[in-house]
């Protein structure tokens, strides 16, 4: 017997997983997108009391009251979004937001615009729900910036929704005020929706991060815990939009997952209304990793941008499966940018989310090899 | 702007969740589907150790090893189901579980039988495939247990997989051996998939607990620990099925929700190689409060069979609604049985997952009313 629905037929499993396993167990993963931070202990804390006072029966669907209304609070702080707690759905990470957002806006047949190089995901969501993702090209000697001419130059008759990253993962750039307004009026203008997956906003080095859905209502904004308070493993995201979009968005959620983790939103709830000194020391160690990254890379010949977000370094490369295999021949893993599309095929993924004495020895291990 | 995908166009929110809503908070809710029961100290008390010993980053898509390792031996111990642990996903409750595969096996326009009545996500997850669901029709006459000759009254030609859930939500009943080696025997022949809903497994009462998928290589088992170790609000469940159909269940889950909570899978884990002498003592406790039940609605003139399993007694009813709005107004809230289904139009669903003493204080308010 034959398995599988057709929407699932050409839908390939991560490639970035499949590098880690040809490496020994004492290689340098670069190639991971988690914070390799512990979780503050004041969240775990939060989380413990949580399973004490027996927080372990299902929650709302949309989630827990307190720290939905949390998140309204911190979207109009951080993001100038005007948007109630009834408008807010807690996700299983920003993962089942993206997905659950997707399958329930996207029809078989839609295009949807996404960024390459862009996150793998966006490819295989879309696919997953029966439409075509088409590339928007964003390039090197734009900073891998998204401009509205490049969302303008891959439209498409059947295109009613793009996707956007930023800050981006691969290339950690950063876009502009002016630009994400451009966009923003061009997608009201046509009908479109925009998925805005804003995750790396709080891993940002002096500049600003802008979020669409001050500018166009018919913005999805997709967001959680796991990169800025180093809680992946905990699996806590959110989305907002309008009410017309969330009432849909919630159709799908209900059924897929029913409700997060009660306990684990609590402790999220603490998160958001706690200090965020941790945030800021994480980000400023991150900062000192990309320098160090890219200041070395740099010196041994390997051109690139210095990023302005998010944890990663694109950097460029003639034969990237080559260097690839070397570097994990050397112990150090790293992913080849054709992962994240065409426009990524000469370009190599590192990741500096790790300590910065382990930064320092991949860079040694690089050096041979180059 | 006009928003919502096909898919989720006739989709509707909960019905039971609307019950909620129309009641005070002194009401005694009859209707939910969660174990009213904490969940058990020693497996919080190891979530908090795993929360202490940063569990609190990525696991594997499938889920930790230790804990696919642990479901493995119990599938086999419990069910002579014998899967390796890379034959099992690790979900976010059995809601994701049942969602991901239904999107991963079922395609647009095929048929699939669900059981009437049935717990209500089953029509509205294959509805989200863009499928069609066949109501499988079972009766009072025969205590609801669903036959082989049920499901062949139902098949069509497009017919393609049955969803089957033994012990039922929301009629208690466990079906025979005979009749789950007969409908096993029935998908082979006609390369059907079975999804065995067995969520309710441990909550059983002097029967033994039978699977599908010992029977029958293409089913898919659903299970989870939310009802056994009352852990709702955790949301932990898994799925397992052969190898050729968990590799596309897994092109879902992966982008879905990536991974379950780490730290909760390790607590999962300390679940089953504990004594499972908190799962007997909560379905001793289950046991009586439906002796209780049974006896007081049978007094009353209220006529059900006595369900072998799950924590639902199904009543008849001549007119649900009206009932149902009374026991409101009584601060007894309980489900129409319609919701389950056209079965279930005479019927009314009472959830015995409240304490014995709030129990009593129900069947004395109901009294009032009938």
């Amino acid at each position: 017997m034959e398995y599988g629905a057709d929407r699932v037929s050409s839908i390939n499993l991560s490639q970035v997983r499949k590098m880690f396993e040809q490496a020994s167990p004492t290689a340098i993963n670069l190639a991971l997108g988690e914070p390799d931070f512990n979780t503050p202990s004041h969240i775990i804390e939060a989380y413990k009391e949580a399973l004490d006072n027996n927080y372990t029966h299902y929650s709302q669907n949309k989630g827990e009251p307190i720290l939905r209304e949390s998140i309204s609070k911190k979207l109009k702080k951080d993001n100038d979004i005007s948007v109630t707690s009834d408008d807010i759905i807690v996700t299983v990470g920003a993962s089942e937001a993206l997905y659950s957002s997707i399958q329930a806006l996207i029809n078989p047949g839609d295009d949807v615009l996404i960024p390459d190089p862009g996150f793998l995901s966006y490819k295989e969501c879309v696919t997953l729900a029966g439409a075509n993702s088409v590339p928007v090209k964003t390039s090197y000697e734009n900073e891998f910036k998204c401009k509205v001419e490049d969302m303008e130059a891959a439209m498409t008759d059947n295109t009613t929704a793009m996707i956007i990253n930023s800050p981006c993962n691969p290339t950690g750039a950063v876009m502009e005020k002016e630009d994400i307004k451009a966009i923003s009026d061009y997608a009201t203008d046509n009908d479109i929706i925009i998925f805005s997956d804003e995750i790396y906003e709080k891993i940002i080095y002096g500049k600003k991060h802008h979020s669409f859905q001050k500018y166009c209502d018919n913005t999805v904004t997709i967001n959680g815990f796991s990169k800025a308070y180093a809680m992946t493993g905990l699996r806590l995201g959110y989305c907002t939009s309008n009410s017309a979009i969330m009432d849909e968005i919630l159709k799908v959620h209900q059924y897929n997952i029913a409700c997060v983790d009660t306990a684990c939103q609590i402790a999220a709830n603490v998160a958001l209304n706690s200090s965020q000194k941790c945030v800021e020391d994480m980000t400023s160690q991150f900062k000192q990793r990309r320098d160090l990254v890219v200041e070395s890379l740099n010196d041994m010949g390997l051109e690139c941008h210095i990023p302005d977000g998010a944890f990663y370094v694109f950097f460029k490369c003639d034969n990237p499966q080559e260097f690839v295999q070397k570097s994990v021949k050397e112990d150090v893993i790293l992913v080849p940018g054709g992962a994240f599309g065409s426009q990524g095929e000469k370009f190599i993924r590192l990741s500096y989310a790790e300590s910065y004495e382990n930064l320092e020895v991949a860079m040694q291990r690089l050096e041979k090899i180059v």
